[in-house]
């Protein structure tokens, strides 16, 4: 046995601090974007791999499979099939690379263009692990608050002109347009044609992060800025995590491919997990176009039962938005409430939390507000979890002062 | 339509020219780490697929399935008996942490401990892509020699003694001391008990990539360096690539929980595809005792088939060891051929091929070396693929004179 090594003195100066250990799913589980469990479709993919493996499972011992380092061709076909059906959008099956998740888009398109000090744009609240990659690599990252719409283009444009005024120009404005991260905003064609005629006119570009738009409760998606721009100047995510499973890590990038062919260059990870695309794009043949209004149906359901638990847990101190479609609440209580503290508090009890603030560039705006992802609790257990937080709020900052209709104070 | 938009002014510095588009592999496909398409064992995949899914499905509504950001546990439990059994390694499920993928370990290997500026301390002949990360990283990358058993030590201490005169310390030493890839070199008990005590006596710590460890033909694999040192001062990678299917991007990191937890603040993917992990556990467990030692007999019978060929058509115009283990073979030609000339030469007439310098830190040594893959073609593939690269060579550098015990010149 060797004596003891001491790593410290060898770690790369900002290497964050350690992790610690996971110890299970909370009782009450709100964050991350976990989804439903009845609803993955298990007997349709075991069929989808029994089918793909038995004729294509050889393949397995080339990198790639036969499709080349964009990813599964007929996952990438049924893409380009479901984009222009769902989004508007003609590209062809080589203008998508399927990535791992499309957080390893987020990155492909940051490594692609961000160098330290350069300035984005960004929704003020917005997802937070494109905040934290932004803050790593040393970006500034400037908030464009935003309405019950999404982007507020007055202020966008305002913003735009301060920086061209300092000779500032932004590298991309990243957006979620359908199902916003966490507001659930969509925002209707006629702001994003608006957008596009500004990101235009200040040669910006931009940078849609559409996974959440396949669960949108009446089925109807807005077009996607790649589609109304013909994908000029529009780089464009989507995934597969919200749609069929989140432990499944495909999402896909759609690009001109002049732009996808440097992209692709960055992907040094000798391709995404093939096995999963396999499946997916079986599965996804036959049953996407079934599956997901079913599973919209089942977390409509469970939107309704949270926003009823928090009426009845919170009264008048839990403001919040009814989202058309997507996983999330994003709620706003009393200005007292610090959700940093809130969610600490909670979780001692049970229920975990996202806290505003890492979900946003606006820490003081977010301070009072936080998300709660709905879609992998029961109903019962969203009540639940739901009059346990109400009660660790009171506790902790004396609102709600009722809850459940009984005065607590 | 919008106009079209120049993205060209907004690229990050030093973004590597466009990926070209994918043709197919070639006819004779001696590159990368493919494998052999005839071993995959689909039928056993089916079953895996059908039981884990059936058992466990539901559990891809979550990120992490119920097992946390280190991966699915069947699967690091399975790692945790294999590596004690195979390698001598003493470790937990909790201190081996899924990654996509050994690349991925690389990563985050060099994510903890590099800064650009940094020394490292490398095989001379080592993996392109290791080489590739680093050069990305600006790190100064010095190569040690190798033998027929791996690094030579005395020259290792020599650069280690010369290092400290100048008061560098390296970072790590990265080595492949089972079935090192390019030379198939492995290195045995007393050479590493000797490598753990200079480096212990220089304080550097080792970073182990066994990822082809699994593929030996006798099947008697020496104990890894982080066995033998107790895990203290080592970081260990390896992968199921090579043993079951590169297309499965599956591979993982083994050390201490102090370091690993470090290593796992940086993996910020939500997780590798949970998918393969759970198929490679539920087959693993069953059926890789039998898998591997099957796969080996293939590969080393393409092996004889390639070392054959290559004496027949090349005669002693091509100089190569017979590696014990592995699946590729790295080859001397005669000093005049300029082995990146020849790949291109070669690959216009079907034939791919891994020209030296991108495998060595020594571009001299390297120019008129080559490492083919010779798992992936069939055996009569090999002979036809060996016979076309003598012809191409003979043609574009004058060797091998005669080949195929015919006099050409």
């Amino acid at each position: 046995m060797t004596a003891p090594f001491d790593f410290a003195p060898l770690l790369a100066p900002g290497t964050p601090p350690p992790a610690i250990k996971w110890n299970g799913f909370p009782k009450y589980n709100f964050i991350g974007g976990h989804n439903d469990a009845k609803h993955v479709p298990v007997d349709a993919l075991i069929a989808a791999a029994t089918a793909v493996l038995r004729r294509e499972g050889a393949s397995l011992a080339t990198y790639g499979l036969n499709s080349g380092p964009l990813g599964y061709r007929p996952l990438r076909e049924f893409l380009a099939g479901k984009l222009e059906g769902h989004a508007g959008i003609d590209c062809s099956p080589d203008e998508i690379l399927i990535t791992s998740g499309s957080m390893q888009g987020l990155e492909l398109v940051n490594s692609l263009l961000l160098a330290k000090g350069d300035t984005v744009l960004i929704e003020q609240e917005t997802y937070a692990g494109a905040l934290t990659k932004l803050a790593k690599l040393g970006i500034n990252t400037i908030g464009i608050p935003l309405d019950e719409e999404g982007l507020r283009l007055d202020l966008l444009k305002q913003k735009l002109e301060e920086l061209k005024n300092k000779g500032i120009k932004p590298k991309y404005l990243y957006t979620i347009p359908t199902v916003q991260n966490p507001t659930g905003a969509i925002m209707g064609e006629a702001r994003r044609a608006e957008l596009l005629k500004i990101a235009a006119a200040y040669g910006v570009m931009i940078f849609e992060d559409e996974c959440y738009s396949d669960l949108i409760w009446d089925g109807k998606r807005p077009r996607s800025l790649y589609a109304m721009a013909g994908g000029e100047g529009v780089i464009h995510i989507g995934s597969f995590s919200k749609s069929i499973a989140p432990a499944l890590r495909v999402g896909y990038i759609v690009a001109k491919w002049e732009v996808l062919a440097r992209i692709l260059a960055l992907k040094q990870d000798a391709g995404s997990g093939a096995l999963e695309q396999m499946v997916l794009a079986e599965f996804c043949k036959q049953h996407f176009a079934e599956h997901v209004p079913r599973l919209s149906r089942t977390l409509a359901a469970k939107l309704r039962t949270l926003r009823e638990a928090l009426a009845e847990q919170f009264g008048t101190a839990a403001e919040f938005g009814d989202p058309a479609g997507g996983i999330y609440l994003w709620i706003k209580l009393p200005d007292n409430v610090d959700t940093v503290k809130l969610a600490q508090a909670a979780l001692a009890a049970g229920v975990s939390l996202n806290p505003g603030p890492e979900w946003s560039t606006n820490k003081d705006h977010a301070r009072c507000r936080l998300r709660l992802c709905f879609a992998n609790p029961e109903p019962e257990t969203i009540k639940q979890g739901v009059a346990v937080l109400a009660e660790v709020c009171r506790r902790e900052f004396g609102v709600p002062l009722r809850s459940a209709n009984v005065d607590r104070a």
